[in-house]
């Protein structure tokens, strides 16, 4: 039976959280957001694409920037309330310029930054 | 200068999307909500503490099923909207006995399950 986007749940805003690892290194790279249709776009061209909730509009990753996100592999959690996208990341997945968005470490004390922007 | 919870970016219900990731394999176990008391709860105790969104309440992971986890690291991304946590996770991370809840494949002619509970 072929996978129908409109099975899995979406929030009122009609969207569904999607997390982006690393297919090779496991590194969780960052989270992002699809509705029905961008779930869709994604398995049909293989190039990662999310909804832009600041533009309201599709954003196929590295459109721009190059730094485009290949699909390996689609999964839903239990709840079918959110994604995992395994990804072969071209450059950088992080607008700062760094592979991850998680680069910065929380403890009570404070914030630590983990990694700088790659030149 | 000691962290504030209150510095994090929280949908318009007060909640943040948490990332659970086992420290040791990588392996991406599950995603669920905090508040910034679940934050602070985290951090002081040391033990995996959300909201659950249905029961409207702490959700100490593991505190009836005893699949705990214990906070390895806490990470926030970029956009200071998402929160990883590095865990180390007792026994299966999700409800249905599997070590995570992404145990769902999705490809555009239908679904695989990946794992099976664990006996």
């Amino acid at each position: 039976m072929p996978f129908d986007p409109a099975s899995l749940k979406y929030d009122p805003n009609g969207l569904i959280p999607c997390i982006a690892q690393d297919h090779a290194s496991g590194e969780v790279l960052m989270m992002a957001w699809m509705n029905p249709d961008a779930v869709a776009q994604t398995l049909a061209t293989g190039r990662v694409t999310y909804w832009s909730r600041s533009r309201q509009g599709f954003w196929i990753k590295g459109e721009t920037s190059g730094h485009i996100q290949r699909l390996v592999e689609l999964r839903v959690d239990c709840d079918r309330d959110c994604l995992l996208v395994l990804v072969d990341q071209t450059g950088p997945a992080c607008h700062t310029n760094r592979r991850s968005c998680f680069f910065t470490s929380i403890g009570m004390q404070g914030e630590t930054v983990l990694s700088e922007p790659v030149a």
